[in-house]
């Protein structure tokens, strides 16, 4: 039901992000755009669907939310795998924006697709509202600006260059900035766009995008580069606090899980019908764990 | 007349971009963002700011417009800076964001101030009715995104590595998206902000646009480090075209005057009221010419 339901949020996503692109012809920088926006999960895009089809909103609507999500997501990708961020020569299982184009490219590609994702929630199918369309802007400017992804990303690089290694508070606020402030966007689109209570949904996806964190320190310690599509145990090399370091293997394995009930349990109001955003818990810490 | 509006748009551009980066407190990167926040001619807020109250808009609507576009100018000019874009040291007489902190702060700069811009313009003092709000979302990502500046930054770097040097038309067409884009965005806010016909700020941004490019082509040439605030002498020592290089001198100064006259003769529509913006047109092609 879940990997369905995340194949067909895929499909409708990657359909809007063709339409998008396709203006702007076979230019180098669209073509590397495209490229920047191929593969990975889309589980942001299922978060944005899939909350949104709960609160009776159709995918035709929810899918420019979930193709801005993922615009941003991928930009912040191509930015961080830069050479005086993380230096990624890996990600999805293929060489990064900067060593298969250059560097200059990659800034570019990331600053064109930060515009086009806050272009795709300006989409009328989005919403017949546009002061709920307008309200998804500012929440998205927040989530991902210097409040939230940019303030997590900056205390992530401080951290690396700094001999005081984080506690699990700090880490664990980091990450909220880092990763958890578009994952809690995704998840309440769908109450947005349909004027309801967005609080279970922020309840879920804040246990959720903590579980999935831990679970990607796990992978760099368990997982090879084969499977999870970028280098692995780069932490442990760079000496860096994780989950892992803080909690240990079994901790952190621990931890995860019970995040991963605590945001099943948030889903209590919407009983059955949340099942595919159960599973999609589920599987964000069964990857190798 | 323009030079004191110019000075007052800069007081209330500067005052709401000290409230959009007050809540950042004094975190590394929201320092770093006041730094490339502050200075600058603050031309683009002046068109924004006056093209509205030239359609009876108020400053206190506008002045939102203004300092999204603004915000939006700064961090393409942190982000154009870095080595692997145009490698300059030194912007507005300081030494840039790169420099003065490192480079993963001046990506992550330019990445936090494009989301402040479009936040901006999600404020509701900006309009009262949402979808004029919504529809600078989406012209100002078009005009910076990559049908737009990103494209002109692209199709720059792209002829520095070049052999083949680039025509005047080529030249024209990457300077419109580069600088004009932007330019013509802010001119249009004011007739956009009171639904009336965009259409002689239109060619009035675009004629100005294209002057502004060949003052600074011009500056280049003649102008010190001193004066203008950054390294000259670079387009001749990199090889590159430009507007002196294909015309001449004089022959740039011919072109940039007629230009100037062009921008004038689109106010005709506003008579004696459009004296402020006629006189920045002027001003931009008086600076060292």
């Amino acid at each position: 039901m879940f990997n369905d339901r995340l194949r067909d949020v895929a499909m409708q996503v990657e359909s809007c992000l063709a339409e998008m692109l396709l203006p702007l012809g076979t230019a180098p920088v669209a073509e590397a755009m495209r490229y920047a926006t191929q593969g990975g999960k889309r589980i942001r895009a299922f978060l944005v669907m899939e909350s949104a089809a709960l609160h009776g909103v159709s995918d035709a609507a929810s899918v420019w939310a979930a193709a801005a999500v993922e615009a941003l997501h991928a930009y912040s990708l191509v930015h961080d795998d830069l050479p005086c961020m993380d230096d990624d020569d890996l990600r999805r299982g293929q060489p990064t924006v900067h060593v298969k184009w250059d560097e200059a490219t990659a800034v570019l590609v990331g600053d064109a697709l930060q515009a086009m994702a806050f272009e795709c929630l300006t989409r009328p199918e989005l919403h017949p509202d546009p002061s709920i369309r307008l309200a998804l802007v500012a929440s998205l400017a927040r989530a991902s600006g210097a409040q939230g992804m940019v303030m997590g990303q900056a205390l992530d690089i401080a951290a690396e260059t700094s001999t005081e290694s984080l506690s699990l508070d700090q880490i664990t606020r980091l990450q909220a900035l880092k990763t958890g402030a578009l994952i809690g966007w995704s998840a309440e689109v769908g109450p947005v766009l349909a004027g309801d209570d967005p609080e279970p949904l922020r309840r879920y996806a804040g246990a959720l995008g903590l579980a999935f964190q831990i679970a990607d320190d796990i992978l760099d310690v368990t997982g090879d580069a084969a499977k999870t599509g970028k280098r692995v145990g780069k932490d442990a090399e760079a000496g860096k606090a994780t989950f892992v370091s803080l909690l240990g293997l079994n901790g952190a394995r621990d931890r995860a899980r019970s995040l991963v009930a605590e945001a099943e349990a948030a889903l209590t109001p919407y009983g059955g019908k949340a099942e595919a955003l159960r599973e999609a818990a589920r599987f964000v810490i069964s990857r190798e764990m």
